[in-house]
C-alpha cells in the first residue's frame, strides 16, 4: 500500500473570500506565501506567525518564511550587515498541529496554548443583483477573518504573539497613518492586514522585524520590507486577538469586457474593507464554525473531509464576481491557467454552486449564450472558456482552442454543447427556475438539433453517438475535457465517456422540454436517449467484460468516467434513469461489470500507489473526476467499492497533503504512481467532492 | 590604470517617459528586462529583438532573454515537452553595436543592415497646470517611441524582423481584439506595445514564439506567455517599422496623499496611449534626434556623453507626475529605495530640472513647506523625503528618518534646511519668479533664523558652522546626505561639506532677501557668510595643506565635497563669490590647495581604479556627487585637473557600462576599487552630469 513520502503534512491552502480572485496562501512547510491577487500560485511573502514565552526569549514561528536577506545593506553600503532575522526557531511540523476545517485552518502549538486560525466562511448567497447593501457588504467583502491567541492562564510571565508579513520588493505602509480605527499594514491600495486598536499591541516594521534596529517617531522604519503586529498576553490571562486580511482591486478589473470588481460598489478602499471585517468579525467567525461543524458531523471519513475542505478553499480562491454594465458577471478562474469560466469546469462546479450561489450558474450560462456561443456546420455550440488572465476573448472564441490539432488545445465543441445542456437543465430543475428555462427555449432546441447533427446530419444514420467533428477543428479532431490524457479520454468522436454524458443530456432535455411544453421535442429526446443507451450496449466487449474507451481503432483502454454522465440524473433524483434495474437496465448491467473490473489494481487502481486512475492507459489522473466517479459508483454501483477501491481516499488525501501537490494548494492533475501534480495546480475543480455529502 | 573587467559593454538602460514612474529596461547582456511600473530594478520579461535572413533560417536575437521554460507542459501534463524556444542565436556583444544617445538607444547588427532603437525624447515642458490638452498629451503621454528596421536593398530574399515580450507569469493579450488601430500586445490594462496595422506584419503568441505550435482562428495561442510582432522586409527594400511602448496606471496611484497619475486626465486607457504614440511617432522621433544632436555636438568626450545619457535615462524613469485635488504633484522617486522627493536628491536634480521643467522644483518646494516641514527646538526644517513606495508619509515626517541613531537612518535636519534654501533661491533667481519668492518671505526668514540657531542659540557664540543637532535625533546625531560614507561625510555637526554648503546658502539668501526688499536680513546674511568663510579658513591645516572633513575629534579625512557648495553661486553666475581672487579669496586659496592635493592617487583618486572618491577614508563613492565636484573643480580650480584626475571619466563610464553597475542601469553608490555598485541602484541622481554642458 501507499506509504506517505513525508512523515508530516506539508501543503499550501488558499484562504479566500468569495468573488475576489484573491488568496492568502500558507501551509507548505519552510515556504513563504501570503497575499496574492489573481495569481497562478502562492505568493512569496514571508509570513510571521508565532509566539515567545518572554520578552527576550527566542520566537517560535510557524515555518512560513524563508529568511529574507536584509535590505539594510542597500542603504548602508555595508556588506557586513546582510543577514536574516535572528532569534527565532522555525517550528518543525512535529511541534505543531494543523486542522483544516471546511471554512477554517487552525494551527496549535505549545500544548495547544498557542493558536492561530484563518477563516474562509461561505454560505448561501442570494443573487447579488438583488442584495441590499448590508447583505452585499457581508457576503462579498474581499476579506478573511482570522485570530491569534495564547492561553497564558498558568503562565507567570507575559507571552508575546506575532502576526506579520514581509515583502522586500514591495514595502508595506502602516494603516494607522490613514485610518485611526486600524492597526496593521497595507501594500499600497491592494492588500493588508489589521487588528482592532486595543492595548497591548505593538506595530513593527524593519529590516529584521524580530529585532528592529531603527525606529522612527512611531517606532517603525517604513522603508523596510518586513512588518508585524506584536500582541502581549499578560501572565494569568488568555487572550484571542481578531485579525482581518483584506484585498482591494480598484479600477478596471478585466479587458475585452471592461469590468470592475462587484465589491467596489460597497467598499471604497482597502481600509473600508478591513474596518468592516473587524466590525463583523464575530459574525464571520460564527459562520465559519457552522460550516466546520457541518463537515465535521458528516458521514465522511477524515481523509474525505480533508479533501473537501482543501478543495473548497481553492475553489473560493478562483471565484471572481465582477460588475459589467451595472450587472453581476460571475467567473471562476481556472487555477494556474486562469482561463475565465472554463465550461468543462463550470459543469463540475455545478453541484457546489447550486447549493450556495445558484445564480452563478445561470449567470455563466447566460454569458455563454450571449457572447460565447457559435454555430459551425453542424449547429450551435459554446466555447471552451471566456478568456484568460482577466482578458475576455472576442465573442464566439475561447482563449484555449486552436485549429488543426488532434490533441491538447483543439476544440471541444461537443463537450461544451453537452455542458451547456447539462448545466442549464440541472440549474432549472434544481432551483425550479421555470421562467429562465422557458426563456432558453430557442437555445435548448438548437442544442438538441446540434446534438443530432453531430451524431449524423442524416437522421437515418443516427445512433446517438458523436461521430462528426466540428469544422472549427480544420484537419484536426475534437477533444474532450480530458485533454491531457491519452486518446482513451482525449478524443471526442466515438468516446465512451462523452457518449454516456450525451445520454444524460438527452435524459435531461427530455424532462426540460416536457416542463416547458415542448412535447414533441421531449418525445424525440426520450427516444434518442433510448437509442443511444441501446447503441452503447452494443459496444460492450462480452469477452472482456469491459467497455472500450473509444469505439474505434481497436482501443481497449478502460476508463472510470464511463459512468460520469449519470451524476446529473442522480443529482436531480431521476430514479428510473439511475436505477440499475430501471430504464437503462441492460446498459447498467454492463457498466456494473465494467466498473467492478476497472476498480482493480493495475487497471484503474494504480499498481504502485493504490490511487484511482481515470484510464487504465494513462498515469495522469484527475482528483475532481475521481471524486465525481466515486460518488456515482458508491451510489449506483456500491458493490464495486472493494476494500482496495475504498483505500483510495487515503491515497488521494496524502497526495494533496504532501508537497508533490501541496506546493500549489489543491491540484487536479496528478501522476497516479508518485502523487506529484502534473498540471491543474491551485485549482477549483476538486469541489466535486461536495457531492459526497449527499450520500 | 583601470582595465575593463569585460571586453564589451553590458548594462541596462531605463527607457522611460517623463512622469510615469515606469521604465522599459533592456541592455544587460544575457538578461531579460522589459516593462516595469514603479519597480526598484529591471523587470524580468523576455525581450525578443532581432532578424533572420530567410523564412527558415535561424533567428539572430539581441541577448535579452533567458530562454523561458515552456509552460506548455502545465497544460499537457507531458514533462517531455518542457523546452526553451528553439532556432535562435543569441548575438554576442561582438556581433552588434550599441549607441546610447541622450534620448535614444540604438542597436545595429548585420553590418548595420539591422537596426532597433528606443527613444526617450524630453524637452522643455511648461507648467502642467497650464498646459492645453494637445500639449499635455504630447508631453505627458506615458509611452516610448521605438523602431525596428532592415536594409534589404541588396538582399535577394525577404528578411523577417521580430520585436516581442514574454512573461509566462502574466500572459499578454492581443490589442487588435479591443482596438483595430493597434497591432500588438498588452498586459491587462498596465502596459503593452504596438505598431501601426500595415501589410507584412504578423502577430505571434505561443509557448515558443519563434516556433508556434498551436494557432487559433487568428493564428495565436493566447493562453501562452510569449508574444511578438513579426515584420517582413521584401528583398530589394529597406523598411523601418514604428513601435509604441506604453504604460497605464489607472485608479489610485498613491496613498497617504490620494492621487492619480496626471496623464489619466488625457488618456482613458492604454489603448489611447498607444494610438497617440503611433500617431505622434514622427514628432517624438524628431525630438529625440534633436536631443541626441545636442549632446553629440557638445564639448563632452565620449565617456562623459555616455554618462550623461545613461543618467538622464534613469532620471526620467524615476519621475512621477501625479494629480492631487486637481493640481499637479511632482515627484522623483529615489531609485531602488523609491522614497518620494528625497530632498537631498531634489537639490541635485535642480540644475537639470530648472532647464527642462522648472515648475517641478517649485512644486516640490511648496509641498515641503505645506506638509513636509517641521519645527524643532532650534527652528524650521524639512523632512528627508515625503514617503516611500507610493505612500506619502504623515505630515511633518519622512519615511527614512529614525530616532536615537548616530549613522544611517538618522535625521538630516540641517542638510534639508540648506536644501530648501538652496533650491528655493536657485529656482527663483534662475527663473525670475519673483512673485513666488516674495510669497516665501516668511519661510525664508524662518530658514535664516533656523540656520542661525543651529550654529548657536546664543548670537555671540556664532561662527557660521552647524554645532547643534536637532532634538529629533534624541540621543543620536544628525547626518548628511552622505549617510553611508564614514564619519568624514556622514556626520552633520562641524562638517566641512555642510559648512561650505551653508556658506552658499547665506550667499543665496543675501541676494534673495535683497530682491524682496528685506535689506536688514540681506545684510545679516552677507555678514554671516563672511563670518563663516573666515571661520572656515581657521580650520585649514597649514601643515598638511588640507581641510579636515570634520572639525572635531582629530578627523583627518580628505573630501572632495569641500567645494560642492560653490555649485549654486556658480550656476547662478555670482561672479564675486566664485572668483578665487574675489570675496572669499583667502578661503579659495586654501580650497585650491586642498583640492589639488586631494586629486591624487591614494587620496581621493582610488589607488586601484583611478576613479574619484568622495572621501580619502571611504571606498564608497557616489557618481552624482563626483559629477558635481568635477564641474565645480573644472570651473573654479581648473589646475587641479591633472592627467590622473581627467582619467576619471573613462573609469566612471566603465563602471556604469559593465555589469557591476549595469545590472541596475544608472547606479550611484559604487566601490571605488572594484566599480561594483553598493547602493543607490536604478538611480536618478546622476543627472548632475547635466552641469557639464555649461562648461
Amino acid at each position: 500500500m501507499h506509504a506517505p513520502l513525508f512523515p508530516h503534512d506539508s501543503y499550501h491552502t488558499q484562504h479566500s473570500p468569495l468573488g475576489a480572485f484573491a488568496s492568502f496562501s500558507i501551509g507548505l512547510v519552510d515556504s513563504p506565501g501570503g497575499f496574492g491577487q489573481s495569481l497562478r500560485g502562492a505568493a512569496k511573502q514571508n509570513v510571521y506567525i508565532g509566539f515567545r514565552a518572554a520578552a527576550h526569549s527566542e520566537w517560535q514561528l510557524l515555518p512560513f518564511l524563508t529568511p529574507p536577506k536584509s535590505k539594510e545593506s542597500a542603504f548602508t553600503g555595508d556588506t557586513g550587515v546582510v543577514q536574516p532575522p535572528r532569534g527565532f526557531n522555525s517550528l518543525p511540523p512535529s511541534d505543531y498541529e494543523r486542522t483544516l476545517g471546511w471554512a477554517s485552518d487552525t494551527w496549535r502549538a505549545d500544548t495547544s496554548r498557542f493558536g492561530f486560525s484563518l477563516l474562509s466562511p461561505f454560505t448561501e448567497i442570494p443573487d447579488p443583483a438583488k442584495l441590499n447593501k448590508a447583505s452585499a457588504r457581508f457576503h462579498l467583502a474581499p476579506q478573511l477573518s482570522g485570530w491569534i491567541e495564547y492561553d497564558n492562564r498558568t503562565g507567570t510571565a507575559p507571552v508575546q504573539l506575532i502576526f506579520g508579513v514581509g515583502d522586500s520588493d514591495n514595502t508595506l505602509r502602516p494603516l494607522s497613518d490613514t485610518n485611526p480605527h486600524l492597526i496593521g499594514f497595507a501594500s499600497g491600495t491592494a492588500y493588508g492586514y489589521a487588528t482592532k486598536p486595543t492595548r497591548g499591541i505593538e506595530l513593527r516594521q524593519g529590516f529584521d522585524v524580530l529585532n528592529p534596529k531603527f525606529r522612527d517617531y512611531r517606532g517603525l522604519s517604513v522603508i523596510a520590507g518586513e512588518t508585524a503586529l506584536i500582541f502581549t498576553v499578560p501572565a494569568g490571562q488568555r487572550r484571542r486577538f481578531p485579525l482581518a486580511l483584506g484585498f482591494y482591486a480598484g479600477g478596471t478589473a478585466t479587458t475585452g469586457l471592461t469590468t470592475t470588481y462587484f465589491y467596489t460598489q460597497y467598499f471604497r478602499d482597502l481600509e473600508e474593507v478591513l474596518v468592516h471585517g473587524l466590525a463583523q468579525h464575530g459574525r464571520y467567525t460564527k459562520l465559519a464554525a457552522q460550516r466546520d461543524r457541518e463537515l465535521a458531523k458528516s458521514q465522511l471519513d477524515a481523509d474525505q473531509k480533508f479533501l473537501l475542505a482543501q478543495a473548497t478553499h481553492s475553489y473560493l480562491g478562483s471565484t471572481q464576481l465582477l460588475l459589467h454594465k451595472g450587472q453581476p458577471l460571475w467567473s471562476v478562474n481556472e487555477g494556474e491557467y486562469r482561463m475565465i469560466n472554463t465550461f468543462d469546469l463550470t459543469v463540475d462546479h455545478l453541484f457546489f454552486e447550486l447549493t450556495w450561489h445558484p445564480w452563478a450558474v445561470r449567470n455563466a450560462l447566460d454569458l455563454f449564450v450571449r457572447r460565447y456561443s457559435y454555430t459551425d456546420q453542424l449547429g450551435l455550440s459554446f466555447t471552451h472558456d471566456m478568456g484568460v488572465n482577466n482578458f475576455f476573448s472576442p465573442a464566439g472564441h475561447s482563449s484555449y482552442e486552436c485549429d488543426n490539432i488532434k490533441g491538447c488545445f483543439s476544440h471541444m465543441t461537443m463537450e461544451q454543447l453537452l455542458n451547456w445542456v447539462l448545466c442549464a437543465c440541472t440549474y432549472a430543475e434544481h432551483t425550479g427556475d421555470r421562467a429562465w428555462l422557458r426563456a432558453q427555449k430557442k437555445t435548448l432546441l438548437a442544442c438538441a438539433d446540434s446534438l443530432h447533427h453531430r451524431d449524423d446530419p442524416d437522421p437515418k444514420k443516427r445512433d446517438g453517438i458523436l461521430k462528426h467533428d466540428s469544422s472549427r477543428v480544420g484537419d484536426g479532431a475534437e477533444i474532450t475535457t480530458y485533454d491531457s490524457l491519452d486518446v482513451s479520454l482525449g478524443q471526442a468522436r466515438n468516446n465512451l465517456y462523452l457518449s454516456v454524458k450525451t445520454l444524460a443530456a438527452w435524459v435531461l432535455l427530455e424532462k426540460a422540454f416536457d416542463q416547458i411544453g415542448l412535447k414533441k421535442s421531449a418525445i424525440d429526446a426520450a427516444s434518442t436517449a433510448d437509442i443511444l443507451a441501446h447503441t452503447l450496449t452494443t459496444k460492450f466487449e462480452t469477452d472482456t467484460g469491459f467497455f472500450p474507451a473509444v469505439f474505434e481503432a481497436g482501443n481497449h483502454s478502460r476508463i472510470l468516467p464511463a459512468v460520469e454522465g449519470f451524476v446529473y440524473p442522480l443529482f436531480l433524483g431521476y430514479e428510473d434513469e439511475v436505477n440499475p434495474t430501471g430504464r437503462f437496465a441492460p446498459l447498467f448491467t454492463q457498466l456494473r461489470q465494467h466498473i467492478a473490473q476497472a476498480l482493480q489494481p493495475g487497471v484503474c487502481l494504480d499498481a504502485t500507489s493504490g490511487g484511482w486512475k481515470m484510464s487504465s492507459t494513462s498515469k495522469n489522473t484527475w482528483f475532481s473526476k475521481i471524486a465525481l466517479a466515486q460518488h456515482v459508483i458508491r451510489q449506483i454501483f456500491p458493490k464495486a467499492m472493494t476494500a482496495a477501491a475504498r483505500q483510495g481516499d487515503r491515497v488521494h488525501a496524502d497526495w494533496q497533503r504532501q508537497p508533490g501537490c501541496g506546493v500549489d494548494a489543491m491540484c487536479d492533475q496528478i501522476w497516479s504512481d508518485t502523487g506529484i501534480t502534473c498540471g491543474s495546480r491551485y485549482y477549483p475543480r476538486g469541489v466535486t467532492a461536495f457531492l459526497w455529502l449527499r450520500e
